[in-house]
């Protein structure tokens, strides 16, 4: 049985600030049926790209990567929001798409020079996050195998920004 | 091949602040063979308890349970830190283990009256936050049908407290 995602997502309207249509994802992540095929859709992208391990931005990265990592049997590494890793960590700053500057970070042995790393997270806004967790995982030697988004927001061009940061395959599940 | 998750976890002294031993769950997540195990030995706790759904509070509650989720094929469900999420909320608010006051949210929506609910953590140190989860299942009328823990810290007594607040099928890993 397949399920048409898009019924599994919620649009709430001027959230979190004035005309903004918010798609939220949780119908979707508490759904069995609409989850599974989700994180299998993007194992199936995965399966070709030689992935050592999968991560995530804090936090609803970690609901689509760490299953990801569960079902390809590999190991999954959350790019974490500034000041809660306990043992020596890369950062690299980002701006908020409404505003301000955020900071991720991973730990220095999450990731060993050469592992192959696909980035996950529940949905491509501008890109700014993704863009900082490649930093990262550039600077720990790692190699950015495939980005994979649920939802991707094509008019904030996103996609197009994590390109000219260098190409990589790349999975939009759903587009708005 | 079965490997000690014992030797999955980084101990950090001094960490979040002087005199604590911080149990740091990272290396186990890393590791394509520990973690499936952890998720996998969760999944066997939960089979004979007929669970509906799984719960984990942000963030690191989500690397264990959305997994255990997937596994199960059942949905889960975030129990979210205060004013992130974008549709009506019920909220409990538990005190900090090192100080201060936190709030968690769960969706309306999420959970309807008679789901069994496992709600799970990477660990277990006070249980302030899994009684708040628990005080939030319970007003959407969901039942909890068990907790499950990677790591149990025994001197916090945090199992204690959770009995206190109503038995419960218990299961945690380890335990320092």
């Amino acid at each position: 049985m397949t399920v048409d995602l898009h019924n599994y997502v919620a649009t709430v309207e001027n959230f979190p600030e004035e005309g903004v249509s918010f798609r939220d994802l949780s119908p979707l992540m508490g759904n069995g049926v609409a989850y599974r095929q989700t994180i299998d859709a993007i194992a199936n992208f995965a399966k070709d790209l030689k992935i050592d391990l999968i991560a995530g931005p804090e936090s609803r990265g970690f609901i689509v990567g760490s299953p990801l990592a569960y079902a390809l049997n590999i190991g999954f590494v959350p790019a974490r929001k500034g000041g809660k890793l306990p043992r020596a960590a890369v950062s690299a700053s980002y701006s908020l798409e409404y505003g301000g500057e955020n900071v991720l970070e991973i730990h220095k042995d999450a990731i060993k020079p050469g592992q192959r790393v696909l980035i996950v997270d529940d949905l491509l806004a501008t890109g700014g996050t993704i863009n900082a967790t490649r930093e990262i995982i550039a600077e720990l030697g790692g190699v950015v195998a495939g980005v994979a988004f649920i939802i991707e927001l094509k008019d904030l061009q996103g996609r197009e920004k994590i390109m000219r940061a260098g190409d990589v395959p790349f999975l939009s599940l759903m587009t708005y």
